[in-house]
């Protein structure tokens, strides 16, 4: 089961992981690519990270641009250990 | 060029479209699928042909949900002809 962050967990964990930003009980980071085919290739490489953790991100994508943000369902829509890591899985795609 | 569209000629369009909707001067869907896999699956799919088209949709995924968006932005962000052309060849994917 994740584990619930508190907010100096979360702001700690996200010094650590440029671009990453804690908002409305969730984490997010917008992603700037040079064009679509690289956007959706991030976005196929972040759903086989997704689906191995079990833990899936919002994904928000036109062209270029992709906005991931994540919270976890299972303890209430807030952010979890789940989340930070699948950050670093994340930023290690790109 | 694309051309914009007449709010009675997306009207007449979607009719032939199950599910689509014209909101916010956008035509928009919301898909569900049984899983993570099948979304990204169809997720792949409208990319390859959006970009055979050089068209890009807007997509909002959380696991098994795709909500696409269309609207063109070279025509000041209307509904165009390669909009609902595009929902066309989108809805023969699933």
């Amino acid at each position: 089961m994740p584990t619930v962050l508190s907010k100096v967990e979360i702001e700690q964990k996200l010094q650590k992981l440029t671009g990453w930003e804690y908002q409305d009980d969730a984490i997010n980071k917008k992603y700037l690519f040079s064009d679509f085919s690289e956007a959706l290739g991030f976005l196929v490489r972040i759903g086989i990270e997704a689906e191995k953790m079990g833990h899936h991100p919002e994904i928000f994508n036109v062209y270029n641009r992709v906005h991931i943000t994540l919270r976890t369902h299972d303890v209430g829509n807030k952010v979890s250990d789940s989340d930070t890591l699948l950050a670093e899985i994340i930023e290690s795609l790109v």
